[in-house]
């Protein structure tokens, strides 16, 4: 799965205080990243189930976070 | 900060499982992941420098999320 753009991630890892990144660095930072959003993802997913929807919300999402 | 396409971030979030994702939970879920690539590159970020890199490499993001 390579979804996320390698180049935004990296920008956001600049933003954030990194001098440089290795190609290597970027390609785990996204993988990981991808990772982290379909965890929270199916988190939120089972709780948005427990409160009879099927439609994720905000407050899914937030929920789901405090849990992982 | 929105650096990263909320289009990809909710087609990972399907893909782990989430039906429908309502565009105030992609958002929310843009946020968090950024704020996700951010801790972990501050953290890899410091575990170069202490290494004597200005370079990022992947055993420093590995290093960087065993102690996130």
């Amino acid at each position: 799965m390579a979804d996320l753009p390698i180049a935004a991630v990296t920008r956001i890892a600049k933003a954030s205080g990194a001098e440089r990144v290795g190609s290597d660095a970027a390609e785990l930072l996204v993988s990981l990243t991808e990772t982290y959003i379909g965890k929270v993802a199916q988190e939120a997913n089972k709780l948005a189930a427990h409160a009879g929807r099927k439609t994720i919300k905000a407050e899914d999402v937030e929920m789901a976070i405090s849990g992982i």
